[in-house]
């Protein structure tokens, strides 16, 4: 069975991971795009999402190793997007296009139940009884590949505070957001033990890796 | 002139520089001592503190470096201590005992006045007029030296908002405190741009150290 981690996360140096103002338009909330900046740039990220050139650097590698292995993913309704409330006549299909840049299942947490559909190579499930019936799902979509916790904070948040998450994967970006929400709050009475496994020092972001215990 | 600089302030991975439940005879809150694990074990830091033995590692010359070449330390009243409100006829004399690790003037941030008093090579000043007048002064005391800020959260904080902090040197600990009061926030409405400077994996730390613009 492969481990439960999250899908290396950018918080900035105030620890957050989205910035003031989040609207369902604007998950990323003001100035939160810069979080993603070191990892577009990379043509190891671009290539995952079909598009050529980009730069090499020492973040490359650990871009190449947290997008390998991933049998299944899980995100919650607002990283999936498409509004408050249910689904409509006229569903919102994700952020990512015809050519998601997954390949694998994707479950949405979600509190309105929708049929399953599927674009390319990935099926989003919607699932609404829970953060551990998603993670059951995921783990039989992902056999003995990894499941990866996508975010956004409270998703992960909930997977911290019970317990569930094996491994955390961030990267540590130098920029202030000043507010928004922060990745690691609200974890719970019994706080895990971590044990750090990796850091590497790229150009434009600090990429940190822990178990927990 | 040298650098305003951070003292390499210790901060758990969810952002806390001192843990839940802190009072002035518990500045660093419960659990907030773990923070200071990995530095209290090294060589580096015990020679400093007049103590023999201890480990080396990659942590060790991070130590090294922010230790060396500082004029003047800056710090807040509840980092100095000795409780609330003025400061009484026998009044606390700090922390850090007749052989405070300094060896050099600290300047402590209060609303109380108070006669500087020396102990060993270390005089603390105990200035009334606010960051600006401090930073001055220890400035002064400095010369060509380095002029730390050594905490709290909030005078931190506070030369942050001011535009007067030239370099942050923290090191991320890999604990969750849950709690407690974090190192980055309240940081005002222009927030200062950040370079990152270098970062250095020790095998209980990550060591990351800013430019501030």
């Amino acid at each position: 069975m492969g481990n439960v981690r999250t899908a290396n996360i950018s918080v900035s140096l105030d620890g957050y991971s989205a910035g003031p103002q989040q609207t369902h338009e604007n998950p990323l909330g003001t100035g939160g795009e810069r979080l993603h900046d070191w990892v577009v740039a990379l043509g190891a990220w671009r290539k995952r999402h079909g598009k050529d050139g980009g730069e090499a650097n020492a973040s490359s590698a650990v871009v190449e190793r947290w997008q390998a292995n991933i049998g299944a993913t899980i995100m919650g309704r607002n990283m999936f997007g498409g509004g408050p409330g249910p689904w409509g006549d006229d569903p919102w299909e994700g952020w990512w296009g015809p050519e998601p840049p997954f390949g694998h299942p994707v479950f949405v947490l979600t509190h309105h139940a929708r049929e399953p559909f599927t674009q390319a190579e990935t099926t989003y499930h919607f699932i609404t009884d829970g953060i551990e019936a998603a993670l059951e799902r995921a783990r039989d979509a992902a056999g003995d590949r990894d499941v990866t916790i996508a975010g956004g904070a409270q998703t992960v948040q909930q997977y911290i505070a019970a317990g569930l998450l094996e491994e955390i994967d961030i990267s540590i970006v130098p920029i202030f957001l000043g507010g928004g929400t922060r990745l690691f709050d609200d974890l719970g009475e019994t706080l895990p033990r971590l044990e750090l496994v990796e850091a590497v020092a790229g150009p434009a972001a600090t990429h940190v890796r822990y178990s927990v215990g």
